[in-house]
Parts: structure tokens; C-alpha cells; sequence
């Protein structure tokens, strides 16, 4: 049996089309539909019952398209919606903390770095998590929330990009073997983090992991779906398409190979 | 007569409470109240439609609090949803661009620049008004929106700080006589961006004026909270009141002067 009810992916805004390309790239045949709720992003300056509260508005959504699983790609809203979100469906949801922190353990000899929000450092998720799967583990965490308009704004290798992760992560240097970028924008910002950290460190993005679960989760749920026809991807927005897919194209560096962006009232 | 009842302000986070100052300072006998939309601040990335809608709510908000005039203390809001929010009441209803505006023209000779949020400068409210009330005026404009994020960590004298401020400003370097600081987080950037100007340019933070244009139209119209009692300060917010008063804090630079936050929910 093929079980060709989409995936259902949300993020506060458009970082989290780096999860959808993964799970696309690892699982082209599952349909997917995004939701971006870019009418309320940020997430990581908020309120844990405001998280809550908008997460579970998106996840809401999302069901309502029919999903079978529920992807909550975004780091902020992981660390604090995750089982609020879960207790609206008996369908599996996954966050990318999970991903993040298995892969996380995979790599790192050492202690641990993390960067994220303010809410996702806050909630001090990801320091449990590490220590509850490896007890032991010495965790250093720190907000970073320059990093996403920086990331925003597309200045990822330019004399302000060096200046703001020097500022944030030379405390880091010398003591980490790895560092989970906790937060969908900062891929871009790799380049630059590796120059004040150096080569050595490991830089955890949590998307490919994420894709992995996704793959095996369904895998063992017997919720694949089968066959050589691609997927169809779509993504739905809170606010305007454009900037959302300008935004995106900079985040991801190239086109986004979705074709239609629709604007969807959910607030 | 004296009209009691309260001034309402409300801005897309607590950046408007250097207006809310400026107005107390100037006329101490009015009351005020004023709303925080933290839960879905910024506006300044979002669209034009979405800009209105929240300013008409949060105007809906203090218009049901039975304020006599409602000051938009944002300039996104002020940029694009001033008259939408006017068509709600016969009350006055004043916005900073104005503010802006006429002290730009005060200060400056030759040239004024003016930086603002993205959705602010792509609405060219400024470099409309200032050419409807004096025309030929040459104006040059550009987004900042860094500086937000710089001002929300406290960052406004570092190494970050200057490089933004170089890259964003440069440019304005030797051409223009004034800088409208067209953001409510701006002015404690004023050091830095002065730094990179010269201190020949005026810069230009609408706060002032802005009370003064309140306190004018008020007595225009008899509505003057009149006596020597000191008016009383009520603030609201969307989200969390710890965070809000965290960054008004930094922001302000000293204590805020408000007993009291309250969370209300009108989203």
C-alpha cells in the first residue's frame, strides 16, 4: 500500500525550506505542503504560550490539508510546541531538535555547542535532550538573533557577518567539537562561523538528520509513499508570496523549484 | 474644560515608548495608554496588507479603552495604514512620519537622507511628504533593518555596531545635510551613526516633534487634560510583559517610569 497523503512541514517563516529540500532530496516521491507563518515571524522573540499558541494554529492547518505526518521545521517552535502539537492528531509529528541533537552525538567528540533564538536557548531544550540520550555531555548554549537578519538581509561573508560571530562565538572557541546550529537561517552562515570556531569544529545542521527520521518513521509506520512519480510540493504563506520567495531564494541560494506560493488566512 | 481621558499609543513592540516619553515630558498632565503588539512584532518585514490589519486592530483596541486620540507610534504603521486607521474614529489621529517630516525640514539644509524598515522605505512615504511640503528637496532613502536587531541586544556602541552602520550609511556620506532616523529603535544607534556621517549631519528622531504636534492638535481641538495632576501610564502588550520591559529597559536606557505591564489578548 502507498499512502500518498502529503507531509505536512511549518516554520515560522521560510528558514524551514532547507528541512523541505532535504526530505524532497531524500524522499522525492512524497508530496509536501508548507506552510510558512510569515505573518508572525519571528518566533524566537516570543512567549512559550505565544509559540504555543501560533504552533499549534499552523499544525491545525496542516491537518485540515489532509497531512500524515506533521514536520515542525523550525527550532523555536520544536523546543516549545512539540507536544502540544503532537496531542492534536494521533499522526506522527517530528521536530528538528531530534535530528539535530542525534546528529549532534554522531559527530561530536567533546562538548557540545549550541546556538539558536533566545526562546529555543531559553526553553533549554537541547541541553536536556544531549544529556538525557548521553548523560555526561558538557553543553554550552548561547542566542545568537543577529544571526537571522543577517542571514535575512543575504550579508553572510561580509565585514559584519565576521564582526557578529566573532562577537557571539569566540567564548566557543578552544572549547567545542561541534556546534548545532539550532536555528533554520544559520546554515547560510556556516562560512563565517567555521572562520572564528576553525576547521576542526563540526557544524550540526539538523535538516539532513531530520529527513532521515521522517524517511524512517514513515518507513516503519507502513505510510510511504511508493512508486517512481515525484511528489508535489506546495507551500502556503500568512503574508505576502513575494518576499517570502525572495527571502527563501536567499536563503537557499538558488531557485526554489516551487512553482505557486498561495497566501492563506489563518490568524 | 478639561479632557480626561487618555492619549492612546500603540506600536508594532516597545519601540514607540521614546514617544510616549517625549509626549509625557511635554504634557505630563495627560494620560496615557499605550499597546505593544510584541506578538507579532515587526511589522517592518511584512506586507502592506498585513500592516493594516494589525494597526487597525490595535487602533480597535484603544478606541474600545475609550482613548481620545490614538498617536501611531511606529512608523511601518505610520507609513501605510495612517488613513486606514483614521476611518475608524472622528478622533485625531497623528502618526511620526508627520513628526519626521516637518523636523526634517527644520534642520536640514541640502539633502536629507531618511532610513527606515524595509517596509517603510518601500511605501516612500517620507520622500513624499517631504517634496508635497517642499518641493525639489532631493531625498535619499534606504533600509536598515539590521539596526532593529542591534538595538533589541543592546548593541550600540561595538564593533557590529560600527561595521552595520559603515556598510548601511556610507553611502549617504557627504550628501546629505540630515538623517530622519524613520524607526523608533533608531535612536539609540545615534552615536554610532553619527560616527560614520560626521557630526555636521543633523539627525533627526521624530519623537519631539511628534509631542509637539500631539499637544498642538489637542489644544486646537479642546481636548487638554487640563490641572497640575500628573497624568497616569498604563501599558499593554500582546506577548509576555517580561520581555517588553526587558528591552524597554535597554532601550530607553533607564528604568521605564510604568508600574505596570498587562498582557491583553486581541489578536
Amino acid at each position: 500500500m502507498s499512502d500518498i497523503r502529503p507531509i505536512g512541514i511549518f516554520d515560522s517563516g521560510i528558514g524551514g525550506l532547507t528541512v523541505l529540500r532535504a526530505i524532497h532530496e531524500l524522499l522525492p516521491s512524497e508530496s509536501i505542503v508548507y506552510l510558512g507563518d510569515t505573518a508572525r515571524v519571528p518566533y524566537g522573540t516570543k512567549s512559550r504560550e505565544t509559540i504555543i499558541r501560533y504552533s499549534v494554529n499552523n499544525a491545525r492547518f496542516l491537518l485540515n490539508e489532509g497531512v500524515k505526518m506533521v514536520v515542525v521545521a523550525c527550532n523555536t517552535a520544536s523546543a516549545h510546541a512539540l507536544e502540544d502539537v503532537a496531542r492534536l492528531t494521533t499522526n506522527p509529528v517530528i521536530g528538528v531538535v531530534e535530528g539535530g541533537v542525534i546528529a549532534a552525538l554522531k559527530e561530536a567528540s567533546g562538548a557540545i555547542g549550541v546556538i539558536g533564538t533566545e526562546a529555543t536557548i531559553r526553553s533549554n531544550k537541547y541541553p536536556l535532550e544531549i544529556n538525557r540520550l548521553q548523560p555526561g555531555i558538557k553543553v554550552f548554549s548561547k542566542a545568537c538573533p543577529l544571526f537571522v537578519a543577517l542571514a535575512e538581509e543575504g550579508w553572510t561573508d561580509n565585514e559584519v557577518a565576521h564582526a557578529v560571530a566573532k562577537e557571539y562565538l569566540e567564548e566557543f572557541k578552544g572549547t567545542i567539537g561541534a556546534l548545532v546550529l539550532g536555528c533554520t537561517h544559520y546554515p547560510p552562515l556556516k562560512g563565517v562561523i567555521r572562520s572564528v570556531l576553525g576547521e576542526h569544529v563540526r557544524l550540526i545542521d539538523s535538516a539532513e538528520e531530520t529527513a532521515r527520521i521522517v524517511g524512517e518513521r514513515l518507513e516503519n509506520l507502513g505510510m510511504r509513499a511508493l512508486g517512481a512519480q515525484r511528489g508535489k510540493i506546495t507551500m502556503a504563506v500568512t503574508d505576502s508570496p513575494e518576499r517570502s520567495l525572495e527571502v527563501g531564494r536567499r536563503l537557499l541560494g538558488r531557485d526554489l523549484e516551487i512553482s505557486g506560493v498561495t497566501l492563506v488566512d489563518i490568524l
